[in-house]
C-alpha cells in the first residue's frame, strides 16, 4: 500500500475488518514487524486523537517514530518553479520533501483544508506533493478533503456495536449469534444497520473532511446509509454519489441505529463562491442540535462524533453522556485502525 | 499503585528507599518490564527536569513514551455540564480525558497551580479529572499542591548523604558502617539527621507544591525536622501538621545536618485573601538568602535546592558550588524516583 | 571520542570514510550497540535535516532520544557569577548543563551564531560549556562557527561520486576500477577531484558555520580544493590556513569535479567591524548565482549545497534539478555521518 487516502486504498473492507478485530485483540501481535523502520509524522496542524493514536500505533508494530511539527504558517515552501525566493519562503519543496523521505519509512500528513481555494484544496495539493516526491509510502492523518483513519475506526465501532441495538437483537434472534467482530455481521440485508450523517451546528467555518470520509466509508460499507443537512451543504459528489440525502432531519433520523453527528461549512459544490462558508448564524441553526428528542425519533440508536465536539452545539450533555454513545469507543477504535494501515503498509515495504 | 501525589501512596518509605537503592545499582535491572506500556506524560506547565528525568525512567524500564505539550493556556478545556460551547473551549474534559486514557497506560501530569483561587488549587481539581476519567493510573509530574517526584529524590539524597556528614560521623564510629545506602541508616535515633526546609526570597510568586512535598515526606522519614519562615507563610496543615515550625532563622539553622532552601508564595492559611501573594518586598528580605554565615550556623550541613535556583536570591555562589552542595545529586536521584514509581505502577498493572 | 566539532576529532579520515561505507550497506549493524543509551538532543535554534537525520542515526543504534526544544530566546540562563538573579533569568547554566548530562549518555547541541559578538561566537561559548559542565560527550549539530555532521556528509558524497565524473572516468580507464566507495579513490594524485567552495548571494545574513567546516575537511581530505567569493568574505584563518583562495569566480571555476555552493556573511576577518554583515545589496551580486553558464565553465561537475536552498538566488532551477546535483544524497548521507559519530562516541564510552 503505496497511500492512503480513499476506502479503495483498503481493498476489501471485510478483510479489513477481520484485521481490526484481530489487531483489537492482541495489538502487539506484530510488535517485530515495525523493527528499524522508522515513521514520520508531518504535522502542519494540530492534533491530539491523531497524534496520540496513530504513535501508539507505530509503537504497537515496533517502529520508530519521529514526529515533525510544522507550527502552522510558519515552514512557508516554495511550490513554483523559476520564482527568485529573496522572500519569506526559505525552501522549495522539491528539496524539502525528499529530504524527509530519505530519513523514514512511511509518512503521515497532517494538513487541513485552508477553506479559501477549492481547487487547491480538493486537488489535495499538499498530500500529493508528499505522494510524488517523498519516495515513501504516504497516509492521510486528515487532509484536506479526507479523514480515511477516522472513517475507518468508525466503520469497525459500528461494525463492533452492530448487534447490540434493536435491529441487531432481531438478527440474533434470527441467526443465533451476537458476536459483534463477525466480519459478515454486515452484510445480510434487510438487517443492515441504519446509519444517518446528520450536520449539526458550530461557531466556526470547519473543512468537510470527516463527512466526506465518512460517506465514502459508508457507501462502501454496504450499509443503508442516510446523509440529512441544511440546503447549501450538499457534499462533493466525489465522495456522496449515489448516496441518499434527506433534507428533512426527523424523516432522515427515523429508524437509525446509528447517528453520526458533524458541522462542515459550505463545500461550494452548487455555488463555489460559498466554499468554506458558514451559510447562517449558528443560532438559527439549533433546531438542528441532536437532543432527546431526535433519539426518540430514532430505533434506540448508537451516538457518534469523531470528537473534538462542542456540547450543546452538536450534541446535548445528556445524548453524548447516554449508555448508548459511543464517541469514546470510537476514539479508542483510531489506534486499531492506524495501526492496520500502518501494518499493511509494512508489509508491503 | 493507581495515584501517586502523596508519601502515603508509596507505602512503606524504608522499602522504596531500598527499591531505590537497587534501582541505582543498576538502573536497567527492569528493562523489559515497560515493554508495550505507553506513558503518557501531559505538561501543562513548562519543564526541564521532570521532562527529561522521567522519560529517561520510563525508557530504563522499556515503555513508549509519547509526550503531549499543551501549550500553557492554549488548551482550553470545558468542565461544566450544559454549557453552550460556542466559544474559545473546542472540547470538554469528559470526553478529552478517557480519550488520551484510551492510547495509553500510564499518565504522568504536570499542571501548576494558578496562585489565584486556592479552594481550585489545593482540591487538586485538574489531576483529580485525570484521576478520575482516564481509566489508567496517574502521577503528579508537579501538580498545583505537591511534587513528590522531587520529595522522594530529596529523600533519596539524604539517605545516601546522610552517614557523610558530622553525626554520621559519630555514627559510623558507634555503629562501624557508612553505607549510604543502607535502608535503615535514617532510623536508630538519636542519630537521625536535623533536616531544615527554609524559605528564601524570590522576585516572583511562587507554588507550594515543592515546600508541600518536601515537608510531608520529611514528616513521615522520621528525621528530626524544622520548617522555618517569616510570618505569613504557614503551610498547609495538610502537609505539615506536627511539624515543628521556628521563626527565628538562626534558631532553626543550629545543629542541621541538610538545609533545604526553597521560596514560596503565601499559601494563605491565616488570610485566604493573601493566596498566592508575595507578601514582602524581596529587597527586605535579603537577609534569608542563604550564605556562609548562615551555613557556620551548621552542623557543616548539606545544601539543597530543587532547581532551578535564582543564585544570590535563595542561596550564594559560594554555598551552592561547596562540595556540600548536593543540588546535582538530588536533580540525579529525579531519575531513580520516578524509575521507582514508575516500576511499582507497571507491577500493578 | 569525548568532543565532535572538527575534523581532527574524527581522527583518520579514510578509516572514517570506509566506516560510513560500511554503515551504508547496513545502517542497522549496530543496532543493538546503543541499548540503554540516551541522546539528548538540544535544539537552541530550529532545524529539520539535522533533528530528524541524528534522531534517525541515533534509532539506528538502538539509542533512546529525548529532544529538548529551547524556544530561541526564550530560555535564558545566567552565565556570570556573583549575579543577584532577580531579572529574567531563571537558571544558572552551572546548575542546567550538569542537570541535563546526568540524564543522558551524549549530548548533541544546535547553537547559531549571534552574528553580534565575533569573539563570543567564534569561541563556541554555548558549546564549550556543555563540554565542560555537563560531564558527557557532546556533539555539534551546527554550532556558532561549524557544521561537522554537514561536512562529514558532503565527504562521503563526494567519495561516492567521485570516479563518476569526468576525471573519475578517466582514472577508471586507468585503474579498472570505478568502485565509488573505494576508500582510496580520493588519493592518488594527479586524479584528486577539483572541489570548489564558492560564495553565493542570499537576502538575509548566514553564519560561516557550514563553508567553515566544509573548508576544514576538504583540506583535511587532500582534494584540489579551491575556495571562491567576494572580496570581503574572507573565512577564518582557522579553518582555512592554506586553502587556495580565487577571487575569479570563472577561473575557480575551471576544471572544477564539485561545486558547493554557499552563502556566508562577513566572517568579520580584516574588519571585525563589519562581522555578521552582508557586504552589497543582493541584487548587486547576482552574477554569484549558480547557473547553467556558471557550470558550463567546469569538468561537467556536480552541484552541492548543505539545504535549505534559495533557488535562483543560490543556483537556478535547472542546475539544482540536472541529475548532476547531488543536494538529495549529500543530505540523505546526514544520518549516515550521524551515525558514524554516535557510533564511535557509544564505542568510547
Amino acid at each position: 500500500m503505496k497511500s492512503f487516502l480513499n476506502v479503495q486504498d483498503l481493498g476489501d473492507l471485510k478483510e479489513a475488518l477481520k484485521e481490526a478485530a484481530e489487531i483489537k485483540a492482541d495489538r502487539y501481535k506484530y510488535d517485530t514487524l515495525g523493527k528499524n523502520k522508522t515513521l514520520l509524522m508531518v504535522f502542519f496542524n494540530n492534533s491530539l486523537r491523531t497524534r496520540l493514536s496513530t504513535q501508539k500505533a507505530a509503537m504497537n508494530l515496533g517502529m520508530n517514530v519521529i514526529v515533525l511539527d510544522v507550527n502552522a504558517g510558519a515552514w512557508k515552501l516554495e511550490t513554483e518553479r523559476g520564482v527568485i525566493m529573496d522572500g519569506d519562503k526559505s525552501e522549495h519543496l522539491l528539496e524539502a520533501i525528499p529530504v524527509m523521505g530519505s530519513y523514514c519509512d512511511v509518512i503521515g500528513i497532517r494538513s487541513f483544508a485552508g477553506l479559501t481555494d477549492r481547487e487547491y484544496d480538493y486537488a489535495e495539493t499538499v498530500y500529493n506533493q508528499f505522494l510524488k516526491y517523498s519516495g515513501k509510502p504516504v497516509f492521510a492523518m486528515e487532509t484536506a478533503t479526507v479523514h480515511p483513519l477516522q472513517a475507518f475506526a468508525d466503520l469497525i465501532t459500528i461494525e463492533e456495536y452492530w448487534g447490540q441495538g434493536a435491529r441487531g437483537r432481531e438478527q440474533e434472534k434470527t441467526n443465533g449469534t451476537s458476536n459483534p467482530l463477525a466480519p459478515c455481521s454486515l452484510s445480510p440485508s434487510p438487517n443492515k444497520p441504519k446509519v444517518v450523517l446528520t450536520w449539526a451546528p458550530h461557531p466556526r467555518a470547519l473543512p468537510q473532511a470527516v463527512p466526506n470520509s465518512f460517506a465514502q466509508w459508508m457507501l462502501a460499507a454496504d450499509v443503508d446509509f442516510v446523509i440529512t443537512h441544511p440546503e447549501g451543504y450538499e457534499l462533493d459528489t466525489k465522495f456522496v454519489a449515489g448516496a441518499h440525502v434527506e433534507y428533512d432531519q426527523k424523516k432522515a433520523f427515523e429508524g437509525a441505529d446509528f447517528i453520526y453527528a458533524k458541522n462542515w461549512s459550505c463545500p461550494g459544490v452548487t455555488n463555489p463562491d460559498d466554499y468554506g462558508k458558514v451559510l447562517h448564524d449558528y443560532h438559527q441553526m439549533m433546531h438542528w442540535t441532536v437532543d432527546a428528542e431526535h433519539m426518540s425519533w430514532t430505533n434506540n440508536a448508537h451516538f457518534m462524533h469523531c470528537l473534538p465536539v462542542r456540547r450543546n452545539m452538536i450534541v446535548t450533555d445528556d445524548v453524548i453522556e447516554a449508555p448508548t454513545s459511543l464517541v469514546i469507543p470510537e476514539a479508542a477504535n483510531r489506534e486499531i485502525s492506524a495501526t492496520v494501515v500502518l501494518k499493511r503498509i509494512l508489509q508491503s515495504l
